[in-house]
């Protein structure tokens, strides 16, 4: 276990001025184990004050993406949360000058195929992706001394698998039956000035996007296969919502067999999570009304799980905020388990803020 | 055909001050062939004014819901928008007074068993169900002269009937394999003051509910196998929205057979519907922004539909205004079924208000 | 009067892929004697049935904005929903090739000195401005032969103005106390990609912005002396509201001497709008709860006036849709006098939609 | 000043399941201070851990307010989260059981014939009132060691008194000329299931309510004098928001006099608040895009006041959290000053949540 009299870990985050970006360095600002030796945002004129407003943001340096080089020299870890296409050359640079690296873009979660189609990656960056390591907490294995590159999952694919891979471990669903409807807070398309996430646009909405199309449908995939051994294509939409924050994934199936009963999802949840202190779980309590609240999971770190079954079918809702498990505090998690912190430093979050 | 030459129709609307009460009134001050003779609602102080502001709304009559049996002398036609369990009785009285009756709650939608369960109906008022026509348009068949109670589809059923009929009359999905994720906006909660549905509890939020037990389930399963034949139990859940107006259901379902593919589709909705002014269909196309965007969808009476396959994967996409044609504006469609006008009389409404 | 059996008048509408654009050409597609030639936009992809569902929108022909020039041939009048920028040079073509021009920018809003400060107006251009007429309805005089440029006021100093002419009018109001605290929904801005625009900024805030320092201010202070003879320089702010549609500016003033009362406020706006369809006031009446509603005054042409008197102080609420007497209805009330059609042709919208 | 190495502070709080009062729990939670014997709800079926999902929440006792006699022989200080009516008889039973209280209604806050009036107090409760400290830290001065009962201020008129009294005192302002226009978000008006405070009814408005009516107008009228000596009866107006939490008070006055200027007002706050550590004021800076942010108050203890001059106007924005400042965190400030703690004590929070 790492030991706080040791010095504190130096570390940058790139992308500072996004939603997840400026969410990390909330969170890593109370990690007792860390030191900020950097910001790094786009937009030279970016005062990190001017977004948070805590006294401590005012102490920490901010530079342009440009000083990245001559930041690496200063630093142990960087945290990548910039669009796949700069994180695969600024991982590149920062494992060569051997400098850890988390990355929060989907550069290198897949595997090489589905990396060059989806997000670009090719030639040499090909060789990064082979020494990456998926970080999905608490399934991801113990780190290799090696893994100097970890990969955080997509806020989708964290939402779905955190609830699926107990049930088919277990081998209590049918995984031919999977079905996913998840709907997403406009967060999860981050701070960009685009027509189509306007107020006007995305308020008095649900609207259905790159049905069938998304590129975190193969992230479950092969995250699914490779935590369960099992091969399942569920069907996947996403929508996005005229929330702020939090996802929501309403996941379908079968049961595998007319055995398979609340209390064995009870007992399966229970043997994954019970010695991970950021979920919960339950069956469905029409009593219990904040239990499947996108806003009580909103600045909160955990996922929350709920499940009934009617007939053959199991109805499932995983919900974390897309910011946080989502994005910049399973980045945490990562970094912590990296640096030998129990997995929730700094992650114990005021949670169920109106 | 109705000849506009003769008498207006006489028509009366009981629970005028609900949600969906007021949006029937608003149609029915259009109608050409209607003369509202009242209004009925609970609260005596209760001005159709105060919510209507069309001119048109000062000149109709008011009452309290106990002045119904002096009402109906004066009409031909009454609209039940009220809970079940005071439809039932009205519309006992005003059959047995000769006043045909179009009932939009749930009293009257299923077959006695479920009607019993949900909806609490026993005694007389299961032969008044005996005698009552669901009418799902266009679905619906002619009325026999003696029907004089027409039962007004539920919002989220006729939501997934009409995206559903088409394609299990013309065998292309496998009926097994239905998953159905409705959301909906809050209207369709009623009007009334219940804590759960404040402003700070339903903002942020995508709250399910009645998961797996939601009263429209019954009613898509029976209005289903009416309508097509066949018996299926779709997986089906409800998502409250903090959106004012219209559902989307988000439909999933294997492909019948490897033949089917999206040209069969749209052949199975072109047979459908290309003799029915009041839906509108097609692939999905990403270019197209508003296909599928609920806001469009509000104040129109017309269902969307919208589909892709990928692999054996058929994802479907069914909006609607919840407050339209998933009750006032089917309403006036039966109404014109059963008074012999043109199906659209009065529901061409301005769309697309932003 | 217009006689509809003339040729119908054939218009373009420029900047027709805009919020105010779209609602422009929503209403003109009703207009029984217009006939749209063209709506031009600057993305040459844009498709005008991709934003309005109605029909005859697919039959309306639709031009880059490149193509001004060639289309000017074809018409008699053009609205210019463009910003002040490109108002400027498109309404000196057209005036020059002896179209009519209706412009919904603030390019010909203001004095000389005012409107180059704030638009940019020089040059030629000022005096084409001198040779146009601002028209706010119906407060702006009988248009002389000679008026081919109509400016259509800006959507703030519409709310205010309407509020306030006639009560300084008749001189029931200490003009030095003046407050008016404006807000707006987002439509507003405009459908512009602008980070602070986005869902997530908007959503939550009621932002105030260009505090003391909004052009709309010097708007308010020439009209007001332009219609009454009287100076004044009100405190005015605006602020963003996370709602789509609606300007609701709550003015706050002092009475002239304390013969003043309710009784005086209701007679001067009777004097100044009973000849008027499309304005409504009256005293604020607490049971009342829609007369100051957002929500009631989108989608209608209507300006809402409510007041109350404590002390001596009085209270004013002033309600319009901005992008409807904001912008687009009002271009059409000057069209109306233009073309001499009755004032509220076309504007006769569905109102209240929840 | 209070030394931790004593016991712990034994509080109960009444009203515990509303807004305000689950607020006040979560911040009693992480007071080092403090012991929650009790929290009290009308609702015999309330359990804290349903609404605050700490884990420390579980450990809370919870009873019915019907337990509230037998509670006090545990406490020495009870919070009334409490409408009006109820505090008063729940007060007066506490002090004469010898238990300090701190009232969050507005029971305590008048001048008796204003009590009267707004909050029906009246005979022997007009002798309790008459003991009572109006608690607006830090404007409040010390506490005399008689002082049992602290009157929590209300949330409209702290955020106007927060920004009004530093110019007053110091004489920059003319008092005759001051504009409140005030809007809310729609936890102000608590948990309770009216119809006007249904989603549907409030998203899409900015609804004036309560015009020239508001009980907090002789709150701040009366707290104005006593702190400043000065006597002004502003204009007042409050607005319902589509937000949850926060208000904005938009404040308009005239300067003194021509010398009064920026610089002026920067001092005056400097003075008043330089020492207070929950307070924050400075000149509008268009480039600071978050200074009056409502979501960015949301979560904090603090107030956030911003100004600017033009000619003789000056424009002053002050926001709170209304839950915080505006009610719950306020009370622990008071609290604070009861027992000795620093004022701050407990109110550190997460701020700028978005």
């Amino acid at each position: 276990m790492h030991k706080y009299s040791e010095q504190k870990v130096s570390v940058a985050v790139v992308g500072a001025r996004g939603y997840s970006g400026l969410e990390l360095v909330r969170l890593l600002l109370k990690h007792p184990g860390v030191k900020i030796a950097a910001c790094l945002a786009t937009d030279a004129a970016f005062q990190l004050s001017d977004y948070l407003p805590e006294a401590a943001a005012r102490a920490v340096p901010v530079a342009s993406v440009k000083d990245f080089s001559r930041i690496l020299s200063d630093i142990q870890v960087v945290f990548l949360a910039t669009p796949a296409e700069a994180s695969i050359g600024l991982a590149q640079e920062a494992l060569a000058r051997g400098v850890k690296v988390i990355d929060l873009s989907g550069a290198f979660r897949l595997s090489p195929e589905q990396a060059a189609k989806h997000y670009g990656v090719q030639g040499e960056a090909l060789k990064t992706l082979a020494d990456a390591q998926y970080g999905l907490v608490p399934w991801a294995g113990p780190l290799a001394a090696k893994t100097h590159l970890l990969s955080n999952p997509g806020c989708y694919a964290t939402s779905v698998l955190m609830a699926l891979i107990p049930l088919v471990k277990e081998g209590l669903i049918d995984a031919d039956s999977i079905v996913v409807d998840a709907k997403s807070g406009a967060t999860g398309a981050g701070r960009k000035a685009a027509e189509n996430l306007l107020f006007c646009e995305v308020d008095g909405e649900c609207l259905p996007y790159k049905v069938g199309d998304h590129q975190h449908l193969p992230e479950i995939i092969e995250a699914l296969h490779h935590y369960t051994g099992v091969s399942a294509t569920p069907a996947f939409s996403t929508h996005l919502l005229p929330v702020r924050r939090g996802i929501i994934s309403s996941i379908y199936a079968r049961v595998a067999n007319s055995q398979v009963d609340e209390t064995a999802l009870d007992a399966a949840y229970a043997k994954a999570y019970s010695n991970y202190p950021l979920a919960r779980w339950g069956r469905i309590d029409p009593k219990d009304r904040f239990a499947m609240s996108l806003k009580r999971i909103a600045g909160s770190a955990r996922t929350e799980i709920r499940y009934t079954i009617r007939g053959k079918q199991i109805y499932l809702f995983s919900l974390i905020d897309n910011l946080l498990k989502g994005a910049a505090s399973q980045a945490v998690e990562n970094f912590n388990r990296m640096q030998d912190f129990p997995v929730q430093t700094a992650l114990e979050q005021v949670e169920g803020v109106l």
